[in-house]
C-alpha cells in the first residue's frame, strides 16, 4: 500500500523532556514526519496517509516539533511542565487516536480560504482517527476521511480532520461524515463537547468552532486538505517568508532547498532509555456540565 | 487506620486462568479476601474498608472466588474463555475502581429484606469507588460509603455500593448520594447507563434495576450493609446450607469452623510470573443509542 515502509526510532526517555521519537525511512536512515512521509491522497477513494502522534486513552499530549531538525515528535510543555490532558469524565485521556498528515500545514501568515476570519495555527492539519484499535506514537497508517470540525483554539483556526484506519472493523461502513452518528453513535458529540471543554481544567475557558460547531462533509473536507497541501508545497519550496514557521530540512525531496542528509549521530543521543513515570495527578477526573 | 496491614501475592500469569492473587496477612501467611479482612464499618462516619478487584480504566474481570480455597482474585470465565468488559462508548473499560466489602454476602438461598423479589447473587457486596486514584488489584483502602444502586443481573440482586476513597481529592465533599450530582456531575447517570448496557455487547439484554433504577441514599445503603454483614456472619459460623455458597476457610476468625492455616506452599505454585498479553480484540469500542 505505501510506496516506502516506515518505523520509528526514539531517543531520551518517554515522559521525559529529551524524549524525540524521529521517523525512520525503510533506507534506515532518518527523515521529517511533517514532510518525509507522502500524503499520497486520492480524491475519489478519499484515502491519504496519517502519522499518529497520541494513542487512544492517553494523556500525554505527543506533537511533531515545528522547530527541531527532521520535526521529531515530542512531548509539549507549558510553562516549563511537560503537558498532559486532563480526563473529561467519563473519556480517559483522548476519546480517539489523534495525529497529523503530512505534507499538509495550516498557514499562520495568511487568513484561510475557507474560514477568511481565522489564520492557521502553523502546524501539519490535526486528525481525529475514530478506529477500534489503538494505535502507536509514531505509527503510520492509511485513512479513509469522513469530515471534519472547525476548532478555534485561542484565536487560531485549528481543523480536526476526522478519518477511519481502513483496517478497522467499521472502515467500510462509513464514507462521509452522516454515516458516523448511524455507525458510531454519540461519537460525533462527545468529540465536539470533548475539544469545547478540555482546556477548562487549566483555567481556561470554553474553545469555539466556526460553522456553529457543525461538522463538515467528505467533500468540503478534501478541500481544506488540498489548500493545506498547497500550503505546505509552499513552505517546502522556500516560497513562505515566516519566522515561526516549521523546519524545513528533509531526506526525501530533492529538488527542495531543504533536502539534505540528518545527521544520525547528532540527533540520537541515548537511545533505549527507560520510561519516565507518569505523575499520579494525571489519573485526576474532571467533571462538567453540558 | 487499619489494626492490619494487608498485602497481596500473585501465582500465576496475570490474564491467564492460572492467575491467582491471595490476600497476605502482616504475619505474612495467606488469609482470605472475602473473611480475613475486617469490615470495620462506623455507622456515625459511614467508613469502612473495601478490597479492589478492578482498576478504572481497564477491562480484565477480576473477582473474588467463591470456590477456591482462601477466595483468591482471580479472572472470571465464560464458556471457558477468560472475560474481559467491552468498552461502551466513551467509556474506557470499568469508569470506576470497582470492587467488594469483605464480611458481606448476597445471600442466595432466602429473599432479599430490600428487594423481596428477588434473592442476593452469592458474592460479598460490590462497591464502586468514584474517586480520582487508579487503584490496584489486591488493594486494601478505607473508603466513605455515599449511597447505592440495586441492580437486577439476570434476575439476581447485585447491589452497587457507591464509596469514596478517603484520600480522594474530593473525599470531604460528600458525604451522601445527593452532593455526588453537583461535585461529580454526570458520574452517576453515566454509572447507572454503563450497568444498563454492560452486557448487551454479549448480544444479552438491558440489565434492569430496582427501585426505577433510584439510587439509595447513605441511610438506605448502610441498612443494607447490614443486612450483608450479618448474612455473612451466618455463613461463616456455619448457618447456611447451600451447595454453592463461598468457601468459609479463615485465617483469622478463631472462633468459626473454617479457621485453619492455609498451605502457602500448595497455594502458591509459581510467582512472579510474566503478565500475558491482552488480546487486541478487548480494545474494540461499542455504541449504544440510549
Amino acid at each position: 500500500m505505501f510506496k516506502r515502509l516506515f518505523s520509528s526510532v526514539q531517543t531520551g526517555s518517554k515522559y521525559s523532556s529529551a524524549y524525540k521519537n524521529y521517523l525512520k525511512l525503510d533506507n534506515g536512515k532518518i527523515g521529517s514526519y511533517m514532510h518525509d512521509i507522502p500524503i499520497e491522497y486520492d480524491q475519489t477513494s478519499g484515502l491519504l496517509n496519517v502519522v499518529v502522534e497520541i494513542p487512544r486513552w492517553t494523556n500525554a499530549k505527543f506533537e511533531i516539533s515545528r522547530s527541531l531538525e527532521a520535526n521529531p515528535i515530542t512531548q509539549d510543555q507549558k510553562d516549563g511542565q511537560l503537558r498532559f490532558v486532563h480526563n473529561l469524565y467519563p473519556n480517559h485521556g483522548f476519546p480517539f487516536n489523534y495525529g497529523a498528515i503530512p505534507q499538509t500545514w495550516e498557514d499562520y501568515t495568511r487568513p484561510s480560504k475557507f474560514v477568511s476570519a481565522y489564520k492557521g495555527d502553523n502546524d501539519p492539519l490535526d486528525i481525529i482517527e475514530v478506529g477500534s484499535k489503538v494505535l502507536e506514537v509514531g505509527q503510520v497508517l492509511r485513512v479513509k476521511v469522513l469530515g471534519s470540525l472547525a476548532l478555534i483554539d485561542e484565536g487560531e483556526l485549528d481543523w480536526k480532520i476526522i478519518t477511519i484506519n481502513t483496517e478497522d472493523y467499521h472502515a467500510s461502513d462509513v464514507n462521509d461524515i452522516y454515516d458516523i452518528y448511524h455507525v458510531l453513535p454519540g461519537m460525533l458529540e462527545n468529540t465536539r463537547e470533548w475539544f469545547k471543554n478540555y482546556k477548562k481544567p487549566e483555567g481556561k475557558p470554553s474553545n469555539v468552532f466556526a460553522f456553529n460547531g457543525e461538522f463538515k462533509n467528505h467533500e468540503d473536507t478534501m478541500k481544506v486538505i488540498e489548500e493545506c497541501h498547497k500550503n505546505w508545497k509552499a513552505l517546502i519550496e522556500g516560497k513562505v517568508t515566516g519566522a515561526k514557521a516549521p523546519k524545513v530540512s528533509n531526506a526525501t525531496l530533492e529538488e527542495t532547498p531543504g533536502f539534505t542528509t540528518f545527521d544520525e549521530q547528532k540527533l540520537l543521543v541515548k537511545t533505549n532509555a527507560k520510561d519516565e513515570e507518569i505523575p499520579q495527578e494525571v489519573n485526576r477526573l474532571y467533571f462538567f456540565n453540558n
